[in-house]
């Protein structure tokens, strides 16, 4: 089975400095610190996070190859038999310090298993990407949506809605029977065949491709947009819904957690001030009200 | 099989409003909000909340009695094979202002499982209490600590170290390799026997009788002590600690969120204001270091 390992890593190295340069001129201020980690058990990353930026209040954009044992609960969970297994992927959340700019969340990976001579026996790869507005600008979510699409049709016009519904059901919050956001792509376990090698390949680091192109519009038309306290303060509440299903449902986190991870830069995910406020619930009407709504009845946006 | 139903349920009812009370007036401009909820499968509870208190920035002080049928996922987790039960407990967490006053969990429960006639066949009582300063003074650790020893040794002088030890194990973020706070104690499946059918509900309710002894002295003695701003930054850096043990470890969470209890309530534990800063890291000799160092290496205090 051919290996996409050494592509795979060197476009992700590739595009994670493009995202970080280009983040990086969007906040004028803000600068990324690295930081390399190796992990005991093989492998490592590239973390790279924006603290207190004009723009992102906190953000990172990591790669990591990581590689061994899978542990026990693991195997379970993949259903697989074999646990000698390579795992690499770029993963980013930029939390915005303005209310009218969403957060977004994006991740593009790979993933090989081997039996215990070392040859592939199994490879997939997996990904998508999201946005988490704290108020509802309908153009802006539209604008998203049909980035993703575009680049999805050029590969196959049955995969958008595919991965559409897919991402509105992997992201949200069961426990509150509301979605984390408005949606993008969610896409895992797409395995190459034998007549076409690089079909999900191409699909995957061609969705990466124009992630630039689906965020950095909507960014540039609202990050001056004034606003107030309430407006921040409803901004923190939503972040901890973020933070409930990064804790609770996120099977990226969970995996982080046990693989041993760094946890750093596995909570880099976290959003830098958040707020519980017991029982918040918005004026009927308001256009925290009207946000909620989307996110209880997840809607078709093309 | 002795039921406690009837007399456990009056006790904690008792108990919330003399807790509520003494909150009260030692807050002195905070006042709790009850809400009453029912939950559709059957029972219900009564939420007591304090928001934005002179000296309490939040908490809350429930009780709730719940039965019906165990969902399939909890009878796995409690190993059992009957699923008509029957739950009751008080569960308070107070989040002080003061990054010099501790925050305080706990928990007092009975549980009762039935055969299909509506026999009990099995019924333990749990709880315990336990204390998350934010900067360590050894008195006040000592202070908890000795109390709930003194009440504990009445019954038996084994009782304390167990339960201790079982508490620094239980409130532990295992991806972090920390304690949550200083401990307490922690005491689950206590279950009566034939020779002294009294003796957990005794003890239980003995241990809930001197949670105000335990804790409001040490909130009178530090609570006008002034603090800066960093101290406050390290107390919302800590209180994202403790909403990471709540959400990815507590098994009270879970069962509330598997048994489809009320989450405003189950999450009246999460703190007001929290903070995830990259990476945050005391400097070695500082009272913040001090801290780590002993959630690091839990110790005895006794």
């Amino acid at each position: 089975m051919q290996s996409f390992k050494k592509e795979f890593v060197t476009f992700l190295r590739n595009l994670q400095d493009i995202i970080c340069q280009t983040i990086e001129q969007e906040d004028t201020s803000g600068i990324f610190k690295e930081e390399k980690w190796e992990r005991p058990e093989g492998g490592g990353g590239r973390t790279r996070i924006i603290s207190e930026g004009a723009v992102f209040e906190k953000g990172g954009v990591n790669t990591s190859e990581v590689s061994g044992i899978l542990p026990p609960s693991m195997m379970d969970y993949l259903n697989v038999e074999n646990n000698e297994f390579f795992a690499c992927g770029l993963s980013l959340v930029l939390h915005p310090k303005n209310p009218n700019v969403p957060t977004v969340h994006a991740n593009y990976r790979y993933f090989e298993l081997y039996d215990s001579e070392g040859n592939i026996i199994d490879h997939w790869f997996g990904g998508g990407s999201d946005l988490t507005p704290y108020y509802l600008i309908d153009e802006d979510v539209i604008h998203f949506h049909q980035i993703l699409k575009n680049e999805s049709d050029r590969f196959d016009k049955t995969y958008y809605s595919k991965y559409k519904s897919a991402c509105d059901n992997y992201f949200y919050n069961h426990h509150r029977k509301e979605a984390r956001g408005i949606g993008g792509l969610f896409y895992d376990y797409l395995r190459s065949n034998k007549k076409e090698p690089n079909h999900w390949f191409n699909f995957v680091t061609a969705q990466a491709g124009i992630f630039l192109e689906s965020y950095i519009p909507i960014v540039k038309k609202n990050k001056n947009i004034a606003f107030s306290n309430n407006e921040k303060k409803w901004q923190e509440i939503r972040r901890g819904r973020y933070v409930e299903f990064n804790l609770i449902h996120d099977k990226g986190t969970l995996f982080g957690l046990k693989t041993n991870g760094r946890i750093e830069s596995i909570f880099m995910s976290l959003p830098p001030t958040v707020r519980w406020d017991y029982n918040h619930s918005p004026q009927v009407g308001s256009r925290e009200y009207e946000l909620l709504n989307v996110l209880k009845n997840p809607k078709d946006w093309i």
